[in-house]
Formats: C-alpha cells, sequence, structure tokens
C-alpha cells in the first residue's frame, strides 16, 4: 500500500456549521486517501480539549493541522502555540464581517508562532487540503505526484473550459 | 480601612510592549487604590501560563481581569474561555493596521464566551480601569462614589477648559 | 428565593427592529430569571428619555445596562455618560455597512467613559445576556453558579456535537 | 452695518485638542465677520451642557451649529437630536483609525435626525463654515455675496497657482 | 397660503435606478408642502446638463439642492463646485461595496466647497429632506414649526412603540 | 469595410465564472465590430498559457488586452509584465470581500508594470470596452466616431429617461 | 525627427501640492520625449476651466489624459465625461484615508465613462506615463520601441540588483 | 553534521527594499543553520525569472519557498502556480494601504493553488522562517528539536520579561 496507515493530518474546527465550508477539506484528503480525523475543537468553549489536542497532537503522529474559524478565530493559532508541527488556518466567512475578522485574527499572529494561512471560505478549506499535501509531499514521493497529478488534471480542465476562441471581423 | 486588602483584579497583556499602553490602565487602579497585580501572560508563547492564570482566576479572589493585547490579540478571549469572571479585552494599536485587527480578534467573540472591549489603545486602556470600578463599585459603595468623584471633576475639567466664550459683532 | 426580586438589569435599543436582535439578550436573562425591564429608547428620537433614563437607573436599582444600537449608534455611549453603572453595548448589523459603523461607534469612546462592548448582532446580544451574569454574578453566588453551569452545558454539548472521528487508512 | 450683531452661530468641539482642528472654522467665521460663539461641550464628559447647548440652540438665536469630534463622535448627532437647526458635523482625525471611526459615527445617522456630515479633518472644518455661510445666506444677501467673492477669489488663485504649461517638442 | 409658490428644492440624481431610494426625500417634501422639482443629472453621462442645472439654480430661485449618487459619486460636489447655494449629497448604496464608495466619494470634498453628507441609503435620503427642511425653516416659521412637529411626531411615536416593561421576578 | 479585420483585442479572464461579468465587454466589442478573441487564460490553474498569451500578444496583432479576475486577481498584473501593450484590469466581485481583494490585486501594481483598472463587476467590464475604444480610436477614426456617438447616445437617453419635473405648489 | 512635434499629453491635477507626486509622471514623460503640458486643473476651485480642458483636448490634439486629484477625486472622471480621448487618474495619497477615498472615487466609474485607474501614489504617477507610452506606441512604433527598451532596462537592474545568491551549509 | 548540506529553502522577494522586512526571517534560517538562497524575483519585473524560478525549484531540491511581496503582491501566488513544493508568502507593508493590499493580494488564493500567508511585515517574515522549520521539521527530527528549543526558550523569555506581580492593599 502506497500510504501509511496511521493518522496523519488532524482537520479541526470552531463549530458543526463550519462543517460546511471545511468539508471542502475532508473532501479533497478523501480523494488524496491522506489519513485524517476531523473534529470539533472550540477555543472558547472548549478550551481543554483545545489545550490536550494541541498538545498530543506531535505524540499521536499528527503532522498537520488544518484548522477553520469564523470571527473572532482563536483556534489556529491556539492550537500553533502549543504544537510544534505546521498549523494551517482556515478563516470561515462569517455573516456581519464577511470574514474579515476571521482573516484577520488569524493571520496576525505575532512573532514566534506562525500559523499558514489560507484564503477565506470554501477555496481556502480546499487549498489547505492541498497545501497540507504539499507539505507531506516533501517526505512522500507518491503524495507529491498525485498533487502534481491534480495539479495537472486542474490545468487540462481549464484549458478545455475555456470560451471558443471569437473571431469578429 | 475602606478597601479590600486581596487582589482583586488582574491586568495582563501579551507582551512587554504593551505596558506602554496598559500602564494607563494600572495608574488608574493605583488611583483608585484598586489591589490589582500586572503581569505578561502571553497566549501565544506561554499558553500554559494562560491556562493556569484563567483557570486559578475566581478561586485566587480575582474579580476582574484586563487583558490587553495587538494583533491576532487572543488573550482576552482565551481567558475569558476559562472563567467565569468579567473580562475586559483592550485592543492595542498595532503597527500595520492600525489596531483593527486587534478590535476583531478581541470584540467578535462567538456567542457564549463574552469579552468586553473597549477601545482601540490608550483611551481603552484608561477606559477599562474605569469599567473596572464600574463593576467593582456595584459591591462597594466607596468604589462606586470615588468612580462618581472622578466623573464629576473630568465633567468639572471640561467645563473649565471651555474655550473663551467669543464674541463677535 | 434565590434571585432577588427588583429589576437589576435594564435592556434598552435604539428601535423596534433592534429587536430582533436583542431577544436574544432577554431570552437568556429570562433562563437565568435575572429581573430586568426591556424598552425601546432612542438616542436620537427620544433624546430626554434617554436622559432620564440614564439618570435615573443607578437610584431606581439598576446594576447593569444593556443597550443594543446601529449605525451612528450613539445609545450605549450616551447612557454611559450619565451613570456609573456597567453599560454593555451591543452592535446591531447595519444595512449597509453591516455593522461596521455600529460597532466602531460604540467601541471607540473616549478615555473617562466606557462601554463594554461585545460582537456585532445575535452572538454579542447573547454574549451581553452573559456578560451581565459575570458582573452580577461577582455579588451573587448563585448567579455565578448558573453561569458556570451554562458554560459547563455548553462545553459538554460541542462535546458532543463532535463529527465522528473519522479515520481513512 | 451690513451683518446682524447677535450671534448666530454655535462652534462646539468635544475637547480642548479638537480645537486645532476646528480653528479652521472660526478663523473662516471671523474673515467673514459672522457672528459666533465658540465652546467645549463634551457629549460623554459633559452631557448636560449638551442637553442645554441644544436644547437652548433655537431660542438663544442660534442658526446653525458645527460640532467637531473624534473617534466615537456622539457630540454632531446628540446636539441635532435636541435642535431643529442645522448641526454640521466635522470628523476629527482620531489616531488609530485616521477618523474612519469619527465619519462614520457622524454621517450614519437614522432616519429621522439628520447631520450635515464634511470631510474628516481641517478641510472639512474649513467646510463646515463655508456650509453655514451658505445656509446664512439663503436670508442676508450680503453673505452670499461675500461667500461668492471667495469662491471667485479661490478660483483665480487656483487658475495663477497653475503649472507653467510646459511643452516638450 | 403658509408656503412659497416658487420651487425652492432641487433634487437630482445620477439614474434613474436611484429613484428608488431618492423618492424617501421627495415623498418628505411632499409632505411638508416644499415645492420641489426632481430630475435626472448624471454628472458622467451628461455633464453639460449638470453644468446648466448648477449655473443656474441660484438665479432659477432654489435655496437647496439635495443630490444622490452611487459609486464614483460626483454629482453632488460638482453642483456644489458651480453654486453658493447649500447642496446636501446622498450617498446611494453601490453593488459590490455598499456605499462606501458613494460615501467617500461625497463626504471626502476638498477645503472650499462643502457637501453636507448624510447617511448612505433611505435613512440619508429621507434626512436630505429633513435637513432641507431645517435649512429653509431659519427663514420661514412655518417651515420651522412643521418640523418641529414631525420631529414630535416622531418621539411620541418611539414613545408608544416601546415594548412593555417586562418584570421579571 | 471601415474595421481591420485582424483580431486586434484579446479578452481574457480567469475562470468560466468569470464570464458572467465579462460578457457585458465582449457584447460592447460586438457592437463596435472590434475584432476579438475570449478566452479563458487562468494565471493560477494555466501559468503556461499565460506566459504564452502575454509573450505572444503583440506580435500576433493584438493592440489591447482585457483582463478580468477575482480574489488574488493576479491575470492582468502578470500579463502587462510580459507585454507592452496596454492591459485593462477588471475586477470580478469575489464572495467574501465583495471584489475589494480583486481592486487592491489589480490595481496596485508596482512602479514600472501598470495595469489600467476600472470598476469592480458588470460597470468595470462594460467600461473595459469602451476604453478599449478610446484607445483603438486614437488610430482609428471610425471607431473614435463610433464611440462619440454610442456616448452621445448615452446621453440622450439619460436626458430622456428624466424624471417627470415634478412642481408642487 | 522620430517624435511628434505637436502636444499629446495633457497632465492634469487637483492642486499644487499635487505635483509632489505627480512629478513623477513628467519626468518619465520627458524622459521618452513624449510632447506634454502640464497644469493645475481643480474640478472643485475651477470647474469652468475643467469643462474647456475636457471638451476642448481632442480638438487640441491631446491623446491621452493623465488626471491625479486625491479625497473626492472628480478631476479624472468628470474629464473622461466630456471627451473621447482615453483618460487616466492617479489617486493622490491622502492624509486621513491614506488615498483609499482617492482610488475609490476615481475607479469605482458608472458604466458609460472609464478611467484608467493606475496605484496610489508615486508608483500611479509612473505607471500612467508607461500607460500613456504604451497607448501613443500603438501608433508609433518608436515609442514602442523605447517603452520595450525602458521595460528590459528595468528588468536588467532588477536582474542585477539581486542579493547575493547565499549558501549555508 | 547533524543537518543536509544542499539548499533546501529559497528565500525571494520582490524589490530590494523588501530585504529590510524579509531578512528577519533569513536571520532565523542562519541561526537554526537550514541551507537557504535569498534572491531578488520580480513578479512584474523579472517575470522569465519568475518562470524559471518557480519550475525548477523542486528539482533544484528546495523544498520551501519564502516570498516576500508589498502592494499588488503577485509574486508568491505565482511561484505557487508553478510549483508544488509549500510555498509560504509574506505581506509586506505597503507605504499607502499599509499592507492590507499586499495580505489581500497573497491570501485570497482561488482554490487550486495555496499559499500559506504569514502576518504583515517583519513578524511575518520571522513567522515565514519558523513555519519552514516546521515543515522540514517533519522530515527531520534535529530541526523540529531545535525549534522546540527555540519555542520554550521564546516561552521562558516571557516569563521572565514578566512585570514584577505589584500588590496594591
Amino acid at each position: 500500500m502506497k500510504h501509511e496507515d496511521r493518522i496523519v493530518v488532524g482537520v479541526i474546527m470552531g463549530s458543526k456549521s463550519d462543517y460546511e465550508t471545511m468539508r471542502a477539506a475532508t473532501e479533497l484528503l478523501d480523494r488524496f486517501q491522506v489519513p485524517y480525523e476531523a473534529q470539533i475543537v472550540s477555543a472558547h468553549r472548549t478550551p481543554e480539549r483545545l489545550y490536550d489536542y494541541a498538545k498530543t497532537a506531535r505524540e499521536r503522529g499528527l503532522q498537520v493541522i488544518i484548522a477553520g474559524a469564523g470571527g473572532a478565530a482563536h483556534l489556529p493559532g491556539m492550537v500553533a502555540s502549543m504544537t510544534t508541527i505546521p498549523v494551517i488556518g482556515v478563516p470561515i466567512q462569517s455573516k456581519a464581517l464577511q470574514g474579515l475578522d476571521s482573516l484577520l485574527s488569524i493571520v496576525q499572529m505575532p512573532a514566534g508562532v506562525p500559523v499558514a494561512t489560507v484564503a477565506i471560505g470554501v477555496a481556502g478549506a480546499k487549498n489547505a487540503a492541498l497545501l497540507t499535501l504539499s507539505i507531506l509531499g516533501l517526505g512522500n514521493e507518491a503524495w507529491m505526484d498525485q498533487l502534481q497529478d491534480f495539479r495537472q488534471e486542474q490545468t487540462n480542465s481549464v484549458l478545455q473550459d475555456a470560451l471558443p476562441t471569437i473571431f469578429h471581423t
């Protein structure tokens, strides 16, 4: 079998409603057969679960954590503060401020503790999975090749999608 | 003696440089003789201190926590997630985005865990101390009277500050 | 009986339509059996009612005022200017600017007169009630215990809500 | 004598430091010999002065009020809520948010109570005086003529200021 | 008859679709029996009409111009540049940027040429009419009284609208 | 025949969904009988097509390129970096940030490589076509005359659209 | 002589102080020996000059107009409304809002009248000149070649500027 | 020797002036003895270098690319479009818009091509290096341990930095 069996990616999100966005990440991980787990970990409502999750992540074998959160989105940054493995933050589109609050809360981390931030919403969730594959692919040729294939298909698809070249003379 | 002896207010901030702003809070607490402690607690660089601080706050007798932070300002919200006493958040003016990031990271808390947010920068730090007095004053007439006096002096000061009434005829 | 009988919280809002948002606050106060009153007090359309409301709040026994307003949201700040009890401001989501105007009008108070500002919209209204309980709980163990229970239930609910841990191997 | 003798314009501002900006208004009123008074009236620190000022404005003969304020700038809107004469709001440039907060707090008034808002800072203060003259000029040909002259001089000044027309051939 | 017969207010707007917003202004002018005219004058698509409109406004007897525009909203400022009578600008809520562009384009006029700017959208349109009445009322007691009555009714309406005072004991 | 036969305008866009906006450009080019081609060229998903497109544009006879893109909208700027013919950028209205991200990504080009940026969305797409005609019209009187006619019709249409002048006396 | 003798580019700006920014445009035009004129034309303070300038631009032989303006920056759009030649708008960095107001006032033109907008400030001014050369170069090989050379030099300069490749082993 | 000898990290930036910010990244890489190269690669002024750089990155052995850029910051996204190794984007603080433009241009990538975005300015540059170490550490225990040590020192430093606990009784 070409992939590892143990879970290497943790996908967490601040609330059940964030799953509408975050499933775009898990669906891509499924497609690439990356062993992952997905859970709700709320920075504000389950701070101890957050603490445990982050503290044990590395020893449990996780290599990348994808964390989605909206509004005062503290989940990605707090997880990052308690582990040394890469944490990818997905800003969920919030109701009033459209995710600008989520984005700034996630990306503007102080020097010392980075969060790898991606775009607001579904595009960001997809890209979190692809970035994960980039990172895992450094130690696993098969995944890097899969990513390469995905990107090539994506390119091909755009090339075929193209509007007919229109001549007006 | 008219005030309690035990420390009732905790003033915390994300980094040493935040003290330039936060001293405006501690100076007012000094003036009102409110017993407080002031410490650096960084959400991202000392997450365990944050957990300990928040979890023991109530049992240690704290009644209000004032937390200042800038950028992806997670400190106030994370403290609030682990205690039931009121937490006041002071958005520190950040370099690039002038504190808009700090403000949104602090104020846009999800339903369930409030942070009492005040203005960006020094005005906010002062107001955090005054809001603290408002809250403590509910259980302590002396402090409420002191606050009343402070407000009256403030009013008098503005009334005297007034530009001369100018008549142009 | 474990709670006081007199009204201790005033919930006010700038217009009837704000009640859609503010009922999230009153429903929580109901749940916690906090005696409150709810009224429309418009800073701009009923300035004298505002004046009377704020000036008599303390003597009428109010201990906390929750004020919701949108756009050029002057209600919370003006009430705060005329009383020393804590005032919590809820920025209502406005039509054009999504509540960014409401938020800045409420939170950016000058040094001297604080408003404890919470998030834009319904989350903020809920949190205004919870913050109220935090404050009242300082002088009333029963309420603080209730808040503690509420928070614990909330945590439990998230823990149960959790997505099934998914293993892909 | 071509102008009225009684004071017809009230210039108010939230704090002494606002005078740096607001003097641009009073200097123009001086130039046009418009009888005015200038005072500090703080919405938040002297709310009773604000109430008295606004409520007596019309009977005292004021025809226009110019009100400058920064941050959560409630002064212009609150004055407007208690008088029917025109109120012009000048957003003072604030420290953190550069006057965007002042602008939104002043201009986003609810239906029912208008504030005639001008630009942030000194340009706004000057324009507040010119707008005042426009309004007063409707009932006083001399002032309208003065305004016309001022505008003509301004135009002439720009026409002379012009960079030399440069020919590069 | 208590009002003048000649048209004293010009209501203009940049396009037909702006009338959805601007009718809130004309309906109030109707109610107050203020003689007005309403036309489409597009700064960008009919610049000569704009020029003629502004240049002849005063001599045609107009005393106030209300101008609504969206996006790069140049209409109010350009009219103001060619007349000395007061010009009130109404920022129309734009599609992409929700009227923030309209607001800044209207309010941020340079020193020398003011536009009296009101809130974005329908609230602003209503307030433009009320501000007009404030201005016209300075020279016409009947209108000032009408405005006073309108404001009183508005206050009464809010006082009656009030939520029932709720007691929870 | 009054126009050239070879394709002189390239219309490109980052994805199929952008065509909803960009067709407003191609429809105007059709109307003016400007020979153009329309294709999907994604900066991020087909970077080599972008490279080839831009590098060969001038030699293939293109005189203007219209490029629409949303979000991190790199297409217009990257094309501009590899050709010397004028590139017009159309910011597509994005989901979360309403096109503010698209606008800033397109317009804030560094010194050395300009992109002629137009408004967000459909208005921008139309204007991209009209700006193209302006540019092409410099070397082709017929097109400049057509543009002149279009603008005249547009003016006439607004003049006829006008709301009836309403007299209320 | 390789270039035309008559003035083909008009550079205008709203005030003398804008020249600090706009000289970046004229210096590049000088370098490329593009015959231009530079003048102050204020939309708000010299509206008649604006009308004359725009209306006669084409007949006077201008082929491109570069217009710089700040704040409520109406100059570029109003010129564009009265001519069919391409108008390039340069948003001047404003004091309070850093040019965001200038940018939105210039770029958000309604369908029908485009302004080719470039970046805020000096980078934008330079790019306005380069875009001008792009446009003029379509009808003048010499200029297009010059632009090509300029771009090549720019590329070479960056290639030489490069930080030394650092190897750390 | 505990680290690899070949260059594994590429640090690129859009212009020489970006090095003021980006040296914060290279200094940390030096400290951790991560073999890297640092170069200027301008998306807009050296697009071919960008293409070559990105296309050969993986085969040259690079495992992570750190790309800093300001304004319409296309460098990180364009590099990411042509390689599958992880690309970290650092938004440089821009002059007019303080890096908000840089941030949005980098982070708002479309689905399919991620950029791991960090904070605006120096904090972001430092975090780019730390995130790099996180990623490389997944395949190299020594680096992960170094990162762990760095984080521990950082924590210790904050713990010692702490303001003296102040007791006021």
